[in-house]
C-alpha cells in the first residue's frame, strides 16, 4: 500500500524563502505569515495522508458504479468528503460572503497539491466544483450567486463543466447541444456531453452542471456558443430543492485511471437551464476559468510525480538487490539497497529535481494569478497568461514521465497493482489530455501567447531572466552551477523564438511543427530559473547561519543536478525546431 | 475497436531491399526468397489481424480467472490457440526433428512482430514455450529433448521460465527455492516463484516449468543456482501424462496490462523436477536464452508502437477537428482531419520513423543471431551480444513513449478503454521491466558489454558505421541528409565511450551514472545507421526504376525526419554523461 506525506517543509521553503509571500504587497499576502501557512499546510497534510491517501487504491479498485441512474462512489469516499467539507477545505480561496475563507489562490494551490497527490480522483469532485463556482462568481447575476455559491463553496452541492461532445473536444464550434429559450428567462437544454468528470454521484445533495450549448439562430461555430447553469435538481425560490431536472448520467466511462471519479456521459433531455453570462459569449465565460483550471491540471501532474517519487524513494531504500559497484554498503545484509546504484539515483534525482522545481514554478504562477486577480497587476496577468500552457503542458508531460520512472524502480512490483505505482502512472496520464490536450497547449503558446500584446510578455520573461542573472552575477555559489546554464538555456529559447519570428510569417507550419519542442524548452528554462532562485534562497539561508544546513544544502545539490543534467534539453529542442517544418510536413496523408 | 494490419510490405523491404536475405550466405537464408517470405508473412498477417487482434480487447477486459486451482483464459483464447497450433506457427524456427520448420530466427522475429502487435498477452503463451524449448534444446539430454520438445514445438504443452521470487528479481543470488536430490536423478523442488507468465492456464495439456533453484550444500549466491524441468503433470515413459506434480498457481496477479496472460504466483511444494544442464550452472543455461529473449522483448516494444501508430493514423485521418493553419483542407466538411495539424504530424512522424527504424534494427539483430547460431560467426555473436541490451532497452523505452504519443492523438478518447489505445500503452509498459529492467540493460551494456573481449565489439561497431559512411560517401542522396547526421551522432557515441574509459576506471559511478543515457544514444545511432541503410536501399530502388516510387520516396522522407529531428538526442545524452557522476551521487540516502 503506497503512502503519502505532504511536503510541508518544501512548500514552506517556496512560499517563504523563495517567494517571500508575507512580505509581498499582493492584497491578502500579509496574512500569509509562516505560522499561518504552516498551520494550514500541516492540517491539510493530515487530511491528505490520513483521510484521502488511504482511499486512493480503494477508489481505483472499486471505481464508480451506475445503477438505475444513480452513481455509487467507492467505499469511504462519502465519509471522507464529509470530513473535507467539515474542515472547511472546499472554499479556502472563495469569498467569505459565500462561506469561503478568502485566502489567496496560492494557498489553494499549495493545499491542492497535497490533496491531489493523496487522491486525485477524489479531489476532482471538489476541483470541478471550484471551477464551476468560479465561473458563477465572475459571470453570474446576484441572484445566481446567492442561489448557488454558498452551497457550492461548502460542496453541499458540487459542480461540473460540460464542454465535450462525442464528435468534438478541442473544436467546440462543432457543438450540437441546443438551448431553446422558453420566454421566461429559462432555456431547455438538449444534447449529449461526454467525459464529464464528477457528472453524477452520491456525495452531494445537488449537482450544478455548467453546460455549453447553442441557442438556435445564433452565429455559426464557436461564436454561437453560450453557457448555461443546469442543476440536477431545480432550486426553489426559498433555496430548497425542487423537481429533478432532465439531466442524467447515461454511462460511466471505463478508463485507464482516476477510477474513483465518475466520468459520465451526460444526457440533457430538455433540461431546464439558465444563461450564465451573455448569450453567445459562452467561450469567453469558459476562458475566464481556463488559466486557473490549466494551472490546476499542471498541479495534478506535479502531484502524481511527487507521490510516486516518495514511494520510489521508500522502495529504493528498502529493497535489497545487488551490491554497490564501489564496495558493499550493507555488508551485514544479503545485499545493498537499490538506492546505492547510480542509475537508480539518476532516476530519483530526475524525479526529485523535477518535483521541487515544478512546485516552485506552480506556486510562482499562482502568485501571479493573485497579483493579477487581487492586485490588478496587468504585467503579472500577461505573464501568467503566457506561462499557463507551459505550466499545464510541461508539468503534466514531465510529471507523467516521472511517475513512469518511479514505477520502474519497483521492477515487476511496479507493474502489478498491489503496490499502487501503476495507479500513479495511470492517474497521471489524464492530465496530459484534459483541459486542452498538451498539443493544444503548445499551439496556444506558439500560435497565440508568444505574439500576444505585441510579444510584450515573452520579452518581459527574457528581461526577467536577464535581470536575475545580472543581479546575482557576483554570487559565487550561483555563477558556474546555476547562472551559466540558465543563460545558455535562455539563449536557446530566444533562438527558438527568433526562428519562429523569421520563419513563421512565411510558413506558419515552421512555427507549429516546433510547438511541442518549444513548450518543453520553455518549461525547462522556467524550472532552471526556479532552481537558480531556490539556490539563491538556499545559499542566503546558509550564509545567514540557518539551524538546518542539511535542508538547504540538499536544495543546492538537487538544483545542481537539474542544471547539469536536465536543462541541456533545450539544445535538443532547439535543434529540432531549427530543422524546420519540411521533414514534418513532407508526407501526404496516404503515405502514413 | 482498434484494428491491426501486418506491415508485410515494410517487412519485405527490410528483408529483401535492405538485408538481402536470400543472397546472404547464412545457412538457411538461401531459402528465403521473396515468394517464400511473402507467403509466410501474408499468412502470418492474416492470423494476426483476423484471429489474434479481435481477441486483444477481450483478453484485456476479461483477464484470466483462477478458480479452484484452475486458470480460465479469456473467451476465444483457447480456440485461437488451436488455430495457431494447427497452422504450424508455434515452431517455425525449431528443428524439424521435433516437428518444427527449421526456418531462420529472422523469420521467427518477423512473424513474431505481427502476432505480438495483434495480441501481446496471447502471444506470450507461445513465446514462453519457445524460450523454454530453446533451453531444453541447448542444455537438455537426448531423453529430455525427445520427451519434451515435440510437444512443446507444437504447443500441445506450453512452457514457463521461473526466476523471480518475492524478495529477489535482478539479484537472483538471493534465491531461496530449494531442490533436494532424491538419489534417483530427480529432485524435489520447494519454494515460491512470482511473476510467472503463462504459469497456469487451460490451453495446453501440460505445462513444462523451467525453475531456478538451489541444491542444498552448493555454492552461495548466484553460483549455486541450478535449472530444473518441473512438469505440471509428470510424464510417463511412454510419453503419456502421469500424476499431477506439486506445482500450483497460488494467485493471479492484478496488473497494469497484459491481462490476457496469466501472471502467476507459482508454489512448488516438493514438486518433482529434473536437472536441465549442469548442477550450479543454472544461470549459464538461462543466459543462453537471454539474448533471444531480450530481443523478443524489444520486439514487443516495437510491436505495440506499430499497432498503436496504425490506429493513431486512422484516427488522425478520420477525426475532424479544427482547420489547417495554411487554409482549409476539407472545405466541404465541418472541419479538417487532425492529420493536417503540424503537431499531430510531428507525433505521427516520431512514431513512424521509430517503428520503421526499429524494425530494421530488430531484423538486423535477428540476422546476426542466425549468423552466430547457424553460421558460427563469432564477430556476429559478439556484435549481437553488445547490441542486445540496446535492442531490449531502447526499443521498449521508446516503444512505450510512442504508444503514449499514439494514445495522445485520441485526446480523451485515448484515455477511455473503449478505443483500445490505453491498452497498447498499458501492455507496452511491461516490456520495459521484464527480462531485466531497462536500468539493468544499461548496466549490462556499460558495465559488461562495452569492455567485453577487450572492447572488440564496440570498436567493430564504430568501424562498421565508418565503413558505411565511407562506402556511400559519393551517394548524393545520402550525403547531407543521412551520412552527416550519422557521422555526428556516432562521434557523440564515441565521445561518451571515451568519457567512460577515461573516468570509469577511477570511479565506476562516472560510467554507470550515464548508463541509461548511453543506452539511448547507442539506440539512436543504431536507428540512424538503419535509416541510412534503408535510404541507400530506397534510393537504389528508385534509381533502378522501381514500379512503386511512392513507397521508396516515403522511406526517404521518413528517414530524413529521423535524421533531422530524432538523432540529435545523442548530443543531449552526451552532455549528461559528460556532466559526470557528482551531481548524481551527491546526496546521502536520507536526503532524498
Amino acid at each position: 500500500m503506497p503512502s503519502y506525506t505532504a511536503p510541508t517543509k518544501d512548500l514552506h521553503f517556496v512560499l517563504h524563502d523563495v517567494l517571500n509571500v508575507s512580505e509581498s504587497d499582493v492584497p491578502g499576502y500579509s496574512d500569509l505569515d509562516a505560522d499561518f501557512t504552516s498551520a494550514i499546510l500541516e492540517e491539510a497534510g493530515k487530511v491528505a495522508s490520513e483521510v484521502l491517501a488511504p482511499l486512493n487504491v480503494v477508489g481505483d479498485t472499486e471505481g464508480c458504479v451506475l445503477e438505475n441512474g444513480v452513481v455509487r462512489t467507492p467505499t469511504g469516499f462519502k465519509d471522507a468528503f464529509e470530513k473535507v467539507k467539515e474542515g472547511g477545505w472546499t472554499g479556502i480561496d472563495l469569498p467569505e460572503e459565500y462561506g469561503g475563507q478568502n485566502m489567496p489562490y496560492i494557498m489553494y494551490t499549495a493545499v491542492g497539491e497535497t490533496s491531489s497527490a493523496a487522491n486525485q480522483a477524489f479531489t476532482m469532485y471538489q476541483g470541478l466544483t471550484h471551477g464551476a463556482a468560479s465561473a458563477i462568481l465572475v459571470h453570474g447575476t446576484e441572484d445566481q450567486k446567492n442561489t448557488y455559491l454558498p452551497k457550492m463553496t461548502s460542496c453541499e452541492w458540487t459542480g461540473t463543466m460540460n464542454l465535450t461532445e462525442p464528435h468534438c473536444g478541442t473544436d467546440l464550434g462543432l457543438m450540437r447541444t441546443k438551448a431553446e429559450p422558453q420566454g421566461d428567462g429559462s432555456f431547455l437544454v438538449t444534447g449529449q456531453k461526454i467525459f464529464i468528470s464528477s457528472g453524477e454521484h452520491d456525495m452531494a445533495d445537488n449537482i450544478i452542471h455548467l453546460v455549453l450549448a447553442k441557442i438556435p439562430g445564433g452565429p455559426d461555430g464557436i461564436k454561437g456558443v453560450s453557457l448555461f447553469i443546469v442543476p440536477k435538481f431545480l432550486v426553489n425560490e426559498d433555496g430548497s430543492l425542487g423537481e429533478r431536472n432532465g439531466a442524467s448520467c447515461g454511462k460511466i466511462e471505463e478508463k485507464m485511471g482516476i477510477h474513483g471519479n465518475s466520468t459520465c456521459v451526460m444526457n440533457y433531455d430538455g433540461a431546464r437551464g439558465w444563461l450564465l453570462g451573455e448569450e453567445h459569449k459562452g467561450m469567453r465565460a469558459m476562458f475566464t476559468m481556463m488559466n486557473e483550471a490549466r494551472i490546476g491540471v499542471g498541479m495534478q501532474g506535479l502531484a502524481q510525480a511527487e507521490v510516486a517519487y516518495q514511494n520510489a524513494v521508500e522502495y529504493a531504500k528498502d529493497r535489497l538487490q545487488g551490491r554497490a559497484v564501489t564496495g558493499d554498503e550493507n555488508p551485514e545484509g544479503p545485499a545493498d539497497p537499490l538506492i546505492v546504484h547510480p542509475d537508480i539515483r539518476r532516476s530519483l534525482m530526475d524525479q526529485k529535481s523535477f518535483v521541487e522545481g515544478g512546485r516552485a514554478f506552480l506556486l510562482w504562477a499562482s502568485k501571479m494569478i493573485d497579483q493579477s486577480h487581487r492586485g490588478g497587476d496587468e504585467a503579472a496577468e500577461g505573464m501568467v497568461s503566457l506561462l499557463t500552457p507551459v505550466v499545464k503542458g510541461f508539468l503534466t508531460d514531465q510529471g507523467y514521465d516521472m511517475t513512469v520512472q518511479a514505477q520502474q524502480i519497483y521492477g515487476g512490483h511496479g507493474y502489478i497493482e498491489e503496490w499502487g505505482m501503476s495507479q500513479f502512472t495511470r492517474d497521471a496520464r489524464i492530465a496530459m489530455i484534459y483541459e486542452g490536450a498538451n498539443g493544444v497547449q503548445a499551439l496556444d503558446l506558439v500560435g497565440r501567447k508568444l505574439a500576444q500584446d505585441g510579444g510584450k510578455h515573452v520579452m518581459a520573461f527574457f528581461d526577467m531572466v536577464k535581470t536575475f542573472i545580472k543581479n546575482n552575477g557576483d554570487n559565487a555559489a550561483l555563477k558556474d552551477d546555476f547562472l551559466e546554464p540558465l543563460k545558455a538555456a535562455s539563449k536557446d529559447l530566444q533562438a527558438a523564438g527568433m526562428y519562429f519570428m523569421q520563419n513563421g510569417m512565411k510558413n506558419p507550419n515552421a512555427a507549429l511543427a516546433g510547438s511541442t519542442d518549444f513548450l518543453h524548452m520553455f518549461g525547462h528554462v522556467c524550472l532552471g530559473l526556479m532552481w537558480a532562485d531556490m539556490a539563491r534562497a538556499a545559499q542566503a539561508a546558509l550564509d545567514a547561519g540557518t539551524s538546518d544546513p542539511k535542508f538547504y544544502e540538499t536544495k543546492l545539490a538537487t538544483g545542481r543536478y537539474y542544471m547539469a543534467r536536465r536543462l541541456h534539453a533545450t539544445g535538443l529542442h532547439l535543434a529540432r525546431i531549427q530543422s524546420g517544418a519540411d521533414t514534418v510536413m513532407s508526407l501526404e496523408a496516404d503515405q502514413f
